[in-house]
């Protein structure tokens, strides 16, 4: 199962990358290793010296980049080697550097040998313009195939199964998704109104409201980033007025059959409230890691290594978004093997 | 390593299928699932949801079968889907239900397409027969071909070696096993009039009896099915005033390389005796999980992924009941092939 | 990657084989056994029984040999059964058995079909004749190809980078290797007067000695038996004046991908000191276990199955010592495959 290529891959949280560390991760099958340079300057390199393949991760900051922590060659953040200390610096002696770059509070990386320059990271900025009592972020490692685990937020369905305490409750498997193919991305909305809010909700809405207007909306974009709002108000009234959340959910893939998981939550209710905050985030975090990726995990090993579709399951309704998504997703395979 | 399909396959003690329970376990290279249903009705499905391939068994059992955990499909016993919260039931949404059966308190499963009602289960009635005071069972999973597992029991010299301290001593290494090949078994006696009896016999003997006459008859049913009866009188005795004892074997295959280990043992003597019980069940543990499965995964091991049997090793006289058995094995395997 | 045949390996350290013990440990692919006869004779077997392939190491001495803890054979140190509580003693029933020698505190064996008589075991004898509060070993199992091992002593400038605080210091990165093919060996030196000395000598210079002359010469015999010199003098002094180690690194191949690496340490100063032996080793093994071994293991990791120098890695000059060994082992696999 090959990889996208001409897509800027999230490689992590920009704090993952702290000053004077050296962050080792593989993405899409690539070592890699990320720093910051003494410049500032956020850098990745193919964490593999070109002398005798030690991973550069296990080596130094410097000065003027990164050295081998094995027999010493020391690289600059464009890979090229600035100091041999055994002799003069030989063509050869480079390493591979990859386009980098910081936004919306995460690190990117480009692996392609196109021009980046059109490319777009979609628009996560609510990731950096929610104040910190309101927002929560992780990351997870996931066992499973990334398409796997996309598959498994276009069709939020699940949550009313996998999720029943928590965020399911039903409203979204009594809900026609409309989904729409947009250029560049696919988008899925369920729009509920008078249903039984969340059961994360339901404390919080004030007395009388047993029932609400919900909605949920899920922007996929390839490859693996995916933006999810999900929210509810009093029956009748205007989204303004109730509870909104801004979701990310980002899959990056490792090997072919494993992926970075990397997921952020904000709200626009109980703002200031750290405590809430805090429960929230470990409610979540037991959702993703306890609920879901265990049962991802399994269905990866009953699929096997041969990729679930085309075992011919039986499609639903419900699966009108990922397979959307999925073709999208060969057709850019496609345009890329013919490019390239 | 192929399976053998027209058997039927011990699954479980009975117990393990406990009411609310859902047992995964997978025979012979299939994913299977077992539970009771709320009718009563013991049931086996294949375990994976024709939809995403989540294992059922992270599912839940309901009124009228079993619900996918993961988006919430419903499956009756006999596998038709009876509800899909999405849509309607398409003919695809079905899951594949295998017969089975409870006998001898055990589960068994049938995983060929052929008709059962013509395939025997071996007779285990002692089983249900014997007082819970003169009964113990276990299960144990083995990290070797079950056919190893089979050839261990049909040559029971390795006790003289293996368990010198407790089932050996070298009578059955002194006895000429007397083999013999029957309608769809086979067969091996070890008759020793006059010989040292068992380590595990001999502070239960009178007095004066430093010999006794002692049998061990062993029958090999495929698929994997053993019975084995062992015993021993003061010389000259009938048996009928000795002690005896009557145990099964049974390796069902999980994978070419791992086995489903199933045993009990029972015996005539010290009938009530519930200590004496719990002592037994712990010494036969200890003989099987402790001497037993460390040597034949070693053999594994060291014979590697080509059956041992293909590796030319020397054969020796205590061989011919695990050979006879090996080529029924074998004609059983090409007379399903011829079939099917 | 195949192993060599025609050659001496090491197998142990003499006392891993006790009297009394059977050490099981496969060398360049072949399980073996080895012990100490009743005899007293050193014997090395196939850990594997012609029976049914249980690993002899699992059974027990006895006086004639080692008898299979599965069925009882019994075979003498030359590999024929001498014991067959079965029935006759088919041809069928030997062990492969292996020449096998003590020397130099290590136990060698020859793994060829060919006459050992006129291959050589390197010259260790530093290894007995050093009093015990001057010497120290040990072993370690490591992850990677036995070459990249061997390359790691070879090029012994990564000192200055993996071990800065101990054995580095700049010294050899500093110095032009002096690299001899010899017959049968590839020699490498480093010699660097009026140098900085190595850390772990530092504290032990008369006062006044900021500097000193400092020599290192490493010696490689195929397969994988190093010998190290390295020691330091007063500058302009003779080395007899000096501090004077010698070394031996082995790293006898277990498989393709994993190594059994021995080493051992011996000293002209502080002869009788015990407790600076005892740190002496102890940061030896910190050295090798937690900087070397770890690195090796990663290099191993990103260069996978194919070998490192098949995928081009960029050459330096501190590789001219390794590729002439890996050039001589080269020729010396086309020789064996011309032979045999």
């Amino acid at each position: 199962m090959p990889f996208l290529n001409d897509v800027w891959y999230a490689a992590a949280w920009a704090d993952e990358v702290a000053d004077g560390a050296l962050l080792a991760r593989t993405i899409a099958g690539q070592p890699l290793v990320f720093f910051r340079a003494a410049s500032g300057a956020l850098t990745c390199l193919l964490d593999r010296c070109p002398h005798r393949f030690a991973p550069l991760s296990r080596g130094k900051l410097t000065d003027h980049g990164i050295r081998c922590g094995y027999h010493g060659l020391e690289f600059s953040g464009s890979g090229e080697c600035v100091t041999n200390p055994h002799g003069p610096i030989a063509r050869a002696l480079r390493v591979r550097s990859y386009p980098v770059t910081e936004r919306h509070n995460m690190v990117w990386v480009w692996l392609s040998e196109q021009d980046p320059s059109r490319a777009q990271i979609p628009d996560l900025s609510f990731v950096t313009e929610t104040p910190p009592t309101a927002f929560s972020k992780g990351y997870m490692h996931g066992a499973a195939n990334h398409l796997l685990l996309v598959d498994n937020i276009l069709d939020l369905s699940h949550a009313d199964y996998l999720h029943p305490e928590t965020l399911g409750g039903g409203s979204v498997t009594r809900t026609r998704a409309q989904v729409e193919e947009r250029p560049g991305s696919i988008f899925v909305a369920w729009h509920s109104p008078n249903e039984i809010p969340l059961p994360i909700w339901r404390p919080h809405l004030p007395d009388g409201h047993e029932r609400c207007d919900m909605w949920t909306e899920v922007e996929w974009f390839p490859c693996g980033v995916m933006l999810l709002r999900a929210g509810a108000a009093p029956v009748g009234q205007a989204p303004e007025q109730g509870f909104d959340t801004m979701n990310a959910h980002i899959m990056t893939p490792e090997s072919s059959a494993t992926t970075h998981y990397f997921y952020c939550n904000s709200r626009n209710y109980l703002v200031a409230d750290a405590e809430y905050n805090a429960r929230m985030a470990v409610g979540l975090r037991y959702a993703f890691e306890c609920e879901d990726k265990p049962m991802i995990e399994a269905q990866q090993q009953r699929a096997g290594e041969i990729d679930l579709l085309e075992q011919h399951p039986a499609l639903l309704s419900v699966d009108v978004a990922s397979t959307k998504a999925r073709r999208m997703f060969e057709r850019l395979l496609s345009s890329e093997a013919r490019t390239n």
